[in-house]
């Protein structure tokens, strides 16, 4: 049975980007060896890793006086990586959910942090618009969008400060003004790749403003000078990303991939706001493209674990909603084609009209 | 052309867990999604990371009050996180190459270290062992082989301290004595999973004697209390290690291995020694048994290159030796059948004999 995959992360990627690492790990580039076994520092991966780095600027239009990095260790690694490298004393934090509270708590131990404004009051159901950012501040640090919660910033915001932004879960889903950040990063595993690699876009002459001592491994600068390779970089995860930023590539770039996940975010909110036993947990207007997050109305409660037995029974995948939301959480990711989308919205409707 | 890789690492792995991923990256476990896509909060992904680190404990003879976890980052990641995490005051360091000259530049980051005894102005071709570890260090660490330089400490040592190791390149190549130990750590890309994932072998009650304050993702305990699940694990390269562990149980386990090493490093020790044209490069009492470095005598040096050439035509990867020393490095991990190494010393003889 055909499976359709809404995990939430790691999620699906496209067949191309599959097909093409199932070949590399049978013989990568003609070397008549797998790419779990190459060298990082052949002249075949190489071409890979600069490749990677070079369509990422392209895709995403970064200016010059940015570099892209392939780290390991999870956004949660850049949770404390990022105050380290640019907290010299006090930076500003959005609290718009489960990842941005992380990312607050590791701030803490660097500098003084001003969470400008929360809505965990509310269980995260909105994103605050209304707050100061202080002007005295190194950087004002949001998460674009909240897997968990399923809502999203989907511009890049006024404010007098520098950028940084969590984009684990949004990146590629919209063009980017990157020179408003100076940090964009995200787990690779939602929109670009296996689990086990993080991508890390740096304004460079944002570095270096900060007097404490920096573990090599944990300076940015480190992994800039070195092209991501001052170690054994993630390999296998880099020659998959690759694959997706190609794929992009032949598919019309961010703008294409913008419209095909705002149609099928329509397509499924349209059904939830059509449904009589099915509501959105979210604000309208903060509503995610990429994680949506309902429920069943109070009166059909006592049946959403039937519901995601009938779904699963259609091969659709991974819509257990997050405990902190309860209910269904259905992920749109880039590789998702609209054909799933369209199995579980029928899946909605065959439900409440049994 | 049959390839014989040699490489440094990332390096060979088996047929069988080669293509034991293959098949995973098509279809895991029956679940009709790839391993590349697959949430790791799934059932079948949590029991491949239970196995695996089941079978660590297994093939090691862990003790209880031991944990195995499974990191991004590197091994370099674990340079910082030691002594974060367990040094109190003072650490012992014997310095025997370009890794551990590294963990040595992060210790000092951190408290007093005391470098014991260094084989630097030897170009670290041999192993010191006349030097004094003093009985108040937090720790002694050490690195049991040296991938660069070819040497290799193959013992568990006995010193007046708890040792702490990184055997990035040698774990699973003899039975080792845990209780001795802290803390065990490696970069899994040689004898274990492709390049992603590091492991951490942790003595638990060794931890929480810092009063520094740890970021979350840099604290052993968080992993550990977690199962390597605190955030999204590197869900391939520990597939990948599952199968290269269920393949060493199947073969006998460490001491199978350990015979198989030797018997290897043996044959390609006493070619060289019994070779008119090339010479080992260290003392043959601390000699590797996983990175054999030879050279070309004085008389022949300006044929290196061509021996290399020679070498590739036969199929032979990756045995041009690091810019460190010149020559050649062949890397003989638990993956490289004896065959190869036979086709080598064969090339060995028919480049002298031409």
């Amino acid at each position: 049975m055909k499976k359709h995959n809404f995990y939430a992360g790691p999620s699906i990627l496209s067949r191309q980007a599959i097909d093409n690492t199932i070949d590399a790990v049978r013989d990568f580039a003609g070397t008549g060896l797998s790419i779990l076994e190459i060298s990082h520092r052949s002249k075949e991966f190489s071409a890979v890793i600069e490749e990677a780095q070079a369509l990422f600027k392209e895709l995403l239009d970064i200016p010059a006086g940015y570099e892209v990095v392939f780290l390991g260790g999870g956004a949660s690694t850049q949770f404390c990586m990022v105050p380290m490298n640019l907290l010299a004393k006090k930076a500003a934090y959005l609290d718009t959910g489960t990842w941005a509270n992380k990312a607050i708590k590791e701030a803490k131990l660097f500098g003084e942090v001003d969470v400008v404004a929360s809505s965990k009051e509310a269980n995260y159901t909105f994103v605050p618009k209304d707050y100061t950012v202080p002007a005295d501040v190194d950087y004002f640090h949001i998460t674009t969008n909240n897997t968990i919660f399923g809502t999203e910033i989907r511009k890049d915001l006024d404010v007098p400060a520098r950028l940084v932004a969590d984009m684990s879960s949004d990146i590629f889903s919209r063009p980017v003004d990157v020179s408003k950040y100076d940090i964009i990063y995200g787990g690779a595993q939602k929109n670009l790749a296996p689990a086990g690699v993080t991508f890390v876009i740096v304004k460079v002459d944002a570095l270096g403003k900060v007097d404490r001592a920096l573990p090599t491994m944990l300076n940015y600068k480190t992994h800039i000078d070195k092209g991501s390779m001052f170690n054994t970089p993630p390999v296998l995860p880099i020659y998959t990303a690759l694959q997706t930023l190609r794929w992009y590539k032949e598919l019309g770039g961010v703008k294409e991939l913008q419209r095909r996940d705002e149609e099928k975010a329509a397509y499924l909110y349209d059904a939830i706001d059509s449904s009589k036993m099915f509501v959105g947990t979210v604000n309208a207007e903060d509503r995610s493209i990429m994680n949506v997050c309902f429920v069943m109305k109070p009166e059909y409660k006592e049946l959403e674990k039937e519901f995601i037995d009938f779904a699963t029974a259609r091969g659709i995948v991974g819509i257990k909603g997050h405990r902190s939301v309860g209910g269904f959480r259905a992920s749109l990711y880039n590789a998702l084609p609209l054909d799933s989308v369209k199995v579980l919205v029928e899946a909605m409707h065959d439900f409440e009209n049994r």
